[in-house]
């Protein structure tokens, strides 16, 4: 069973009117006589037909359709921030191409290069990793609306929406020191995405403006993955002098640091403290419940869609730059002073 | 700037060629010669011309769009679940809507009849609970392809993707069984979903087949996620005689038991046995890794975007329904017997 759409000329037929009276009593226009109106709307739902927003785009030349593409759905930070978006677009009456790219920036270009042939309005994205400013100037170029959201791609010209990463990183580091602690490692992440150079800036400067040496060693590099936090723990183990406590990329690093510890017979929170990054929905809930930086993934999803609905709406696409602010939730994964540490270790 | 798309006609006009040379072009056809082709093409380049799906759609009515409804992408089997579709479709040359419907009926049926609206060629639907029949009638009558994945929804007569979920409680609790247990508790998930009832009866039926009495203060209800089963715990901690292992209806629910037995100084896996079901990302890399009922989220995904794809190709929309087999995934979360579990307490 295929049946074709019902189209307004079908309901027309039904009614025995013009295929204008339809499309009159569709808009809603006060020529129509009460009659005709109501048996117009009667066919309407009895013959189940849908409004063509396809072919209303095309004819007004006006998407309602927004794309999304986000690096990676299986980190809960990014589900949350595309649910934020998701609530936003909806609400405005709009609908959402979503797409994953999962790192790729070869997947990224393929699924923009899709969501444009069925036109969208404008774009949301939150860039693979590698992804370079080339990769966006078509866009750019092309008079969508594009806003980039939670990464920065150097020298691409269009709008972005970031988190206070730096001041984020320095927050955390200064809340590690004021318990005591003076041997804090950065786990997780890898060099070459602006949120890794940006936090770890905040790491250093925080450091630095307490006069606590730098030692290079506690840079622990690793996916920002549980795995990778579980990874950076392991590293960590071989070390003659080890740190205290961390400051971890992101909370999903924080709990794979939480499960490496277990492993290795430390308890987090207690022989340890441990700073997360994002305040994803189960950093409340964890045991230890989870000291993070809060960046608000869905609020930051949804500012991000009324950004990208604005410029849309405006039909201007001038790059406007938002930094959002974050702050410093503390729960209990870092609670004690060093000193009780020590005693405990 | 909001420069207007750039059209076949422009591209004619500034190849001096007629606009029907360009579409052959486009649609690389043989009776274009050589020089006229190259410089068409260059055009192409150097205007940024981007093929028009919508209106290509619209010419032969027939979408290149699949909309996908989730009902939480928060809840990290759905988001693996999600990515899976996204995978299979976007290969496949279509682009997916995206849609979250926290679990709103109302929601998803505004987000539902938004993709309508843009026309969609198919539908994967995770349904939110409280989903009736009726929900779902308008679209099987309109002859659009749906399928139903992870939850059944009674009395709907289009495809289903669904797991075993019967089997799979069965073999869970005789592992629980085979090591000794037999306070063997069932924990999270509400009564209205289809996923409840088929693992809840898994769940007595083995029992049963051990002449183990069911204790039907045993089955603990809460929300499905990490925060029900930390509520669950607590619900456990009050009885008199308590459990010594659980099946939780999910790994959500399995990850916040194991929070909430360390809140209460109960060693998750050592002094009480845990399995969960579906088998997600972090359930390996936890600590301790998690025994679970393994779901393959991302290949059930990419399995319910087969089928919708299959039946949009064939043009019918004849029900299948497709059950897919679990295993159980034996890891650390219920690894003791439990005599050792009694000498530990």
């Amino acid at each position: 069973m295929n049946k074709t759409r019902t189209s307004i000329v079908d309901i027309a037929h039904a009614a025995g009117v013009s295929k204008s009276t339809v499309s009159l009593v569709l808009q809603g226009s006060p020529l129509v006589n009460e009659k005709t109106r109501e048996k117009v709307n009667a066919l309407i739902g009895d013959l189940g037909y849908v409004y063509n927003r396809g072919a209303a785009n095309l004819r007004q030349s006006k998407s309602k359709i927004i794309g999304i593409v986000v690096n990676d759905l299986t980190n809960s930070f990014f589900a949350e921030l595309a649910v934020g978006m998701d609530m936003m677009v909806q609400s405005a009456g709009y609908v959402q191409f979503l797409a994953h790219s999962g790192e790729s920036v070869d997947r990224q270009r393929e699924v923009i290069s899709s969501m444009r042939e069925n036109g969208i309005a404008g774009l949301i994205l939150s860039p693979a990793r590698g992804t370079e400013a080339s990769d966006i100037k078509p866009l750019a170029d092309s008079g969508i609306p594009v806003v980039l959201v939670v990464r920065n791609v150097p020298g691409a010209k269009v709008s972005t929406l970031l988190s206070d990463n730096y001041v984020g990183a320095k927050a955390a580091i200064r809340h590690l020191i004021s318990l005591g602690h003076s041997r804090i490692a950065f786990m997780g992440g890898f060099v070459d995405t602006a949120v890794f150079g940006e936090r770890l800036r905040g790491y250093r400067d925080a450091l630095a403006e307490a006069n606590i040496p730098l030692n290079e060693k506690f840079v622990i590099h690793s996916a920002p993955s549980r795995a990778g936090g579980v990874a950076a723990v392991e590293r960590m183990m071989v070390f003659a002098e080890r740190p205290t406590s961390a400051l971890c990329l992101n909370d999903a690093v924080a709990f794979g640091v939480c499960d490496g510890l277990r492993s290795s017979n430390i308890e987090p929170g207690k022989g340890f403290g441990i700073i997360g990054f994002d305040d994803v929905i189960e950093a409340k809930t964890a045991v230890p419940a989870l000291t993070t930086v809060s960046v608000d993934p869905q609020g930051m999803g949804q500012r991000a869609a009324q950004l990208v609905l604005k410029q849309i709406n405006a039909g201007q696409t001038d790059p406007e730059s938002i930094v959002t602010s974050v702050r410093l939730v503390v729960r209990q994964s870092c609670g004690a002073p060093v000193k009780q540490l020590e005693e405990l270790a």
